[in-house]
């Protein structure tokens, strides 16, 4: 395996001394977008970004710690990220082929199977707590476009004007992605960070539940009301009892193998470790399930470009969150089974990432 | 097990002769929406059901026996359901709240895990089309709302006045939710039955290919742009080469539980049947995805709605195309393993099925 990629990914594992002894221990995990290269980072834009993980993980967990449900901490870490300017979620957000900011968002909450969605919002400060509202306040999942907007003046969620959203950077990435459209050469590189950015969290409470979340601006230059795999329960959000998976990446082929569902759902499969020989343990099942991810990819996309998109690597980033019944893991405290470069990423939330491909 | 509840309900059985020995039998599922109580229709409009129905069945075998790909059988029959003012999908679609009608369409291509979708689009004669351009002619997945139909124009779908779309039907049915609302006191009935009458297909064809697909127009009386599963890749619609499966019902339910990828996942996690002793087969791991489906929905739902609520008819109607790899299923031609009066599917479109809680 080379090392290819980075990523923005943020971790914790909190302890939680004050609970008793059969309590899990309360653990948030942040992410911040797959697909920004260190390059393409200025050292004061990485201390920024840096920043607004640090303080997102510092709200999620004074919620946790505060007793709070796993939904919470997971509500409260991205609306900080959202809030930054630095991530492709709420401001500044990518903007569309029309220069709009059009945002998308979902989370879900693993004890009860609720989940809320909203996809092409324009005025909404923070999408990720819309889509709680959703899953709270009305009978349904996803609502989309004008008529979430609506829902969300009712529920009384902060609405902003459009120009809030706004930053210099997304702008010129946009200039760029039409210029090199028009010549009918678009960058390979920006080809492919265009797809990424989005944030997410996924948390697990002192009363054992787990919740998770992820808020997105969408891909530069994306036209035609195109919705990203971020809105989708299945494909970028997805939690129940044993797992919790917030997805980044390039959204279509996250909805085409359901990949947060389908991590949950070998999880839930293979569950019971090492009583029954021959039988998978819940660790070895999400393994392979990032390793089915990544080569379904390999042929569509491309080595090339496969190379610079660290889907496993999310995938395994989830996987951490996803399997919260598996011993070695624990014990571990997080370190990632298949690459203990990963191990850094509890320490360091900017880290270099493995491709697994 | 009691019958409680009746269904549009289509299958087909398609042996092909000409075929080689080892080449797979073609066969086309059909479902013309879940929860149509048999009181709600005249002996006249369930003729013309059945009618659309066989004439759909009629195209999509058709296609399969001119050897055409899966995809192209569940389009054609789609197309026919869509066509047809019988069915809440296309022409006689139910009306939202502000008394539009508002179309959300998906399909799936099995054999290489591509995928289309469109949701809230008002002026597509026939949305499956649409779904089916996304996949093929766009680099996405889904798309909403305006940008579809800018989409939809630039491809040359078919493009209506609005009020092609309308019924009287479903206008005086949207009239009788607006007064219940204002009285505050939605009848159990239509409060149940404002959410059904989506169609759906799946299709396996000569080369071993299988696709599905769904469309609907959503429930009557829908706010805030909501979407249900139908658009859903991994909610209402899901294909792979071991599985396909079309979704109609209560359409959070779906989304929640990913039911058409979870049936999936069950399949493939399970697929080789009786080989393994110990592991379950492939039809029971979907029998148990059914009982699974049906029982996860009970504690929110309530008994007395579930037993309107066919929803696990539904999941194993997606289940009989679902296990092509089961032997049990192949040899007794497509009879329900939990069911007998299943049987009489293969022969009679409209049929009783029962309630699996």
């Amino acid at each position: 395996m080379k090392l290819t990629s980075a990523v923005l990914l943020g971790l914790a594992t909190l302890s939680c001394g004050a609970a008793a002894a059969a309590a899990p221990s309360p653990l948030l995990v942040i992410h911040g977008g797959a697909g920004v290269e260190r390059k393409d980072f200025s050292a004061e834009e990485e201390r920024a970004a840096r920043a607004a993980l640090t303080e997102a993980l510092r709200k999620g967990h004074e919620a946790l710690m505060a007793g709070k449900p796993a939904l919470d901490a997971v509500t409260a870490a991205i609306t900080v990220l959202e809030d930054d300017p630095t991530f492709n979620a709420g401001r500044g957000a990518v903007f569309t082929h029309d220069g709009k900011n059009e945002l998308d968002s979902s989370l879900m909450d693993g004890a009860t199977l609720r989940a809320g969605a909203v996809a092409g919002v324009h005025t909404v400060k923070n999408p990720i707590l819309l889509a709680r509202a959703v899953m709270e306040h009305s009978p349904h999942v996803m609502m989309v476009g004008e008529g979430a907007e609506m829902f969300a003046a009712e529920q009384k969620i902060e609405q902003v004007d459009p120009s809030y959203f706004r930053t210099e950077k997304r702008w010129q990435q946009l200039q760029r992605a039409l210029k090199e459209e028009v010549a009918g050469q678009p960058h390979a590189d920006l080809e492919t960070a265009k797809h990424f950015g989005t944030v997410g969290a996924v948390a697990l409470d002192r009363e054992g539940r787990l919740a998770a979340g992820t808020s997105t601006g969408g891909m530069t230059n994306k036209r035609y009301g195109r919705v990203g795999d971020s809105p989708i329960i299945g494909a970028g959000t997805y939690a129940n009892a044993q797992c919790a998976v917030s997805g980044t990446g390039w959204g279509e082929y996250y909805i085409r193998l359901a990949v947060a569902h389908e991590i949950c759902a070998r999880c839930s499969t293979c569950r019971r470790p090492r009583r029954r020989p021959g039988r998978k343990s819940s660790s070895s099942a999400c393994r392979s399930s990032v390793e089915m991810v990544a080569p379904s990819c390999c042929p569509q996309m491309g080595r090339r470009r496969l190379r610079s998109i660290p889907k496993a690597c999310i995938a395994a980033g989830s996987e951490w969150m996803a399997c919260r019944m598996s011993p070695s893991l624990r014990t571990k405290s997080l370190r990632c089974p298949a690459n203990d470069r990963y191990a850094a990423a509890v320490r360091n939330i900017f880290i270099e990432c493995e491709d697994f491909c």
